[in-house]
């Protein structure tokens, strides 16, 4: 579909070729080959890792769109409104499966006991169901590894002490009974969660997110950072001065404050840290694709 | 003194810290540690690659500038009184260490006879010396690991049918008696040689280049692309378009017409294919220091 | 002085002359000239009409940095901590004689009580003096012309029915003897005054600052835009949707938000509507004093 | 036409509005109505006078592209073969009425015979006639005042000595007999004409043009400076230094080499001098039409 949509915009045949394959077959070869001059890769760490070793003897540019561990801050003086509808999607949409979704809710304390239980009550309303289900708002996983990579992140947490408050092992998840083999798992809440436990700190890519309290706005942000990720990032809060002095020193490509992937796609895109190298978008994206040469004439 | 002129221009102490050390010491120690988040690095190929791989668990931003195989194209409408000197000068200036360098010199038939013997004249006049001699052009080379490596090449060289002309194994250096230790080596130009030999395809980084002759303007760009690198060209005709055509088929970060080593610090700086990733200069090098942030806010 | 350290910063003799005189004497002679290619013209709106019709004939490029009505709104959840005496010195600083001092003050009128009880205590304790007591912090006007074509602002505003509040004609100024002959006046505050008035809709330049009150953001955005000039805008607010909201509607080159005359040098400086024409500052500055040229070359 | 095609494009009704009118009764309305905050204008240099005296009291950012006194400056080592038609179409395309048509041909006076005669022949073939001809290349003039106007520039010339050497009051034009009454005349070429004649000086808009010879290159330099425009200038030679130090130091805002009228639509276009202010194009068109806000946010 979307060579015929370029054929139709005027690009000239074999301009964009698309080649489907797995990583190890396809990816590889492509990667690894003298005659491609550069690589504009989304996806995980790991296999940005293994990309960044196969061009390493042959200078080749990178552009990475990596992971997240992307944490929403919300302050006392949120609009609880607004911040709780917004929190919930960007913790489960497309089950958690964007790399942009909230993983790590830090709430301020004087509010944390009323967010807890007003979020629970909306993630409760989040149905999963099979995708011809126009009130489903959250579908299956991609695999069954993915699944149980997912639920193994939970039962670790669960070991450690930490409380799953709604979800994966908690609730009974309802599903017609042809698609019960299927990859479906409840959005998870979970709390009383350390910030060294693996929950987080490592992107689980599933519908499961933390929430834990703060005191002080330098304290979250300490906390925010300590992550090897910096992708996306979401404030929270009515108060002007705080919205930018906390956009201000979050280690975060991108920040959303009072909202969630709202995108203007002239704007650069990318992470942070171990989230990725380079930038999107049309001026980023448009220089990165442009090898400069600088011709010098005299006369 | 670079710290010294630091400090007297005002950077703050703890901006900028200069650490002396080997490779495998120090600068495997810098490139490796996860709180180093961009390397800049200007050296060889290998050390590059080794860069790469070291760099890759951290997702590091990279600016590589690596070797070069320049070449020189001199068309037969070339104002031979330039260009003889100075391509004698981009082949041994600082003994051909410096990675702009040339290092293949295509000739055009027609005047390949002519250029070739002024070539020999001129180069026979640069005189190899001790720094304190004000009427050297050429010193010493680094390191007799690496004056040995030079040697080998010329070596390979003859041993593959090419012609040494002059230099190295032709003419005799005459040094002072307590000089004669020294890693001192002739400026030595070699003909008749293939362009598959690795004397035509690998950095030498010595005071070695090779001329051949060439037909056609299609033919010496092919022949000029056809090596690993693309740092720095050189083109000299008086013909504008040609000048320009030549220049922009190129496969190279940086192309001089009619003169060599022409600098302006704003534009960029840097090389394609294996002689690097990224461009310096005042603009390049400020947004590779800069990591960029996207801030969203709802009002 | 300005030559001195031209001379100094190595700028060579002859590219900055500085030319002394009267307007109707050297300026109209500078800007009539065919051989003077731009004018750059901080001034009043008048004169910068004046020098457009005299550069017309001759397509000269204009940079004009003319006059304002600037605004300062101040919402209820403003900290008036902060902007009580920012605003005082937004209004007076340099007697009122900068083209970016506060001349309306728009408070919501649920504050509007306070505020103005506070402010006027805050303007009483500006001391005027001589410019070599140090406890002063305003001194004379420019002219004796000027300070008669302040009064008469005033002098009208009576006659319309405002109230004055503190200041020219209300309190009295105090002053070494042989100082009083100077071109004195107290910082003089109006209310009940009609935004139709010439003291709300005229550049005075002078140490006089109107205070009104408003009901709406929507009501009060319409009335600071509704005068003809757009320099600099103020707006306090603690919220961050309402700063944003409201700096983006403001019909106003700059707009500062819970500060006043904070200036990052790098970045645009001017006005729209009878504010100016173009913009200062680092990279505008560059771009307005160079001639573009587009060469094509066919190769 | 055009509004049908910018309501396919999706541009909004009423945002662009096309008011048909002549500039006293319609253009005057606009440009002197203090709502309308920018003029961007295409057109002759007094009506560009009259809009900025008209603007002056609103403070308007205006962007003028205006008339040329465009020269053609012919090297001795240009291709004659490419230059002449070239120079012919650029003399007398759309009859001469197009702001970048040439009408000073400056040529080197070791060619200046040959390059005439060829020129003579070359213009001599362009036959005037009716659009439906498909045979013709040039048609009728504007209006009966716009002819007669060119008309009275070659009579000046013929008066101050100058020789007609084609065209009009020379060749006789042969039209269809229902066609004679229009507005054609045939392309005309003029000799020995002095540089301060008013052929060489004032735009006439007409299918007119001048060929002088000229001995060296800062000459030609100073003589194609030496008017009041600053349009479009072009040069041909094939010689890289000469082309590049020319167009160099040619006061116009556009400058082709070995070309002419190739535009690329990103890069910038307009005037020096009394040709404009301003310049068109992708980039200079959108900062022209924006007005940029500086907005500080105090945190």
């Amino acid at each position: 579909m979307m060579c015929k949509l370029l054929e139709k915009a005027g690009v000239p045949p074999g301009v964009v070729n698309i080649v489907f394959g797995t990583g190890p077959r396809v990816g590889e070869a492509l990667v690894s080959h003298p005659e491609v001059p550069l690589i504009s890769f989304t996806g995980s760490q790991p296999t940005a890792e293994r990309i960044t070793l196969l061009s390493a003897p042959h200078c080749k540019r990178l552009s990475l769109e990596l992971g997240g561990k992307n944490p929403a801050i919300i302050f006392e003086d949120a609009n609880l409104e607004e911040c709780i509808p917004t929190t919930v999607r960007s913790s489960f949409a497309n089950q958690g499966e964007i790399c942009l979704c909230t993983s790590r809710i830090f709430v301020q304390k004087s509010i944390y006991s009323e967010f807890l239980k007003r979020f629970l009550e909306a993630t409760k309303l989040w149905k999963v169901g099979i995708p011809s289900d126009p009130s489903a708002s959250m579908g299956a996983l991609i695999s069954k590894a993915h699944l149980e990579k997912v639920r193994s992140y939970i039962k670790k947490a669960r070991a450690e002490g930490a409380q799953i408050l709604c979800g994966e092992g908690v609730d009974k998840l309802s599903l017609p009974l042809r698609n019960q083999g299927g990859y479906f798992m409840l959005p998870t809440v979970i709390t009383d969660i350390k910030d060294e436990s693996s929950c987080m700190r490592e992107e689980i890519f599933g519908p499961v997110t933390c929430v834990v309290p703060f005191d002080s706005e330098e304290e979250v942000i300490k906390r925010a950072n300590s992550v090897k990720y910096g992708l996306a990032a979401t404030v929270w809060s009515s108060n002007v001065g705080r919205v930018h002095r906390v956009a201000k020193k979050l280690q975060s490509g991108l920040v959303w404050t009072n909202c969630w992937l709202i995108r203007e796609l002239n704007l650069p895109f990318g992470g942070m840290k171990s989230s990725g190298v380079g930038r999107e978008g049309a001026k980023d994206s448009y220089e990165f694709f442009t090898e400069v040469k600088t011709i010098t004439i005299k006369h």
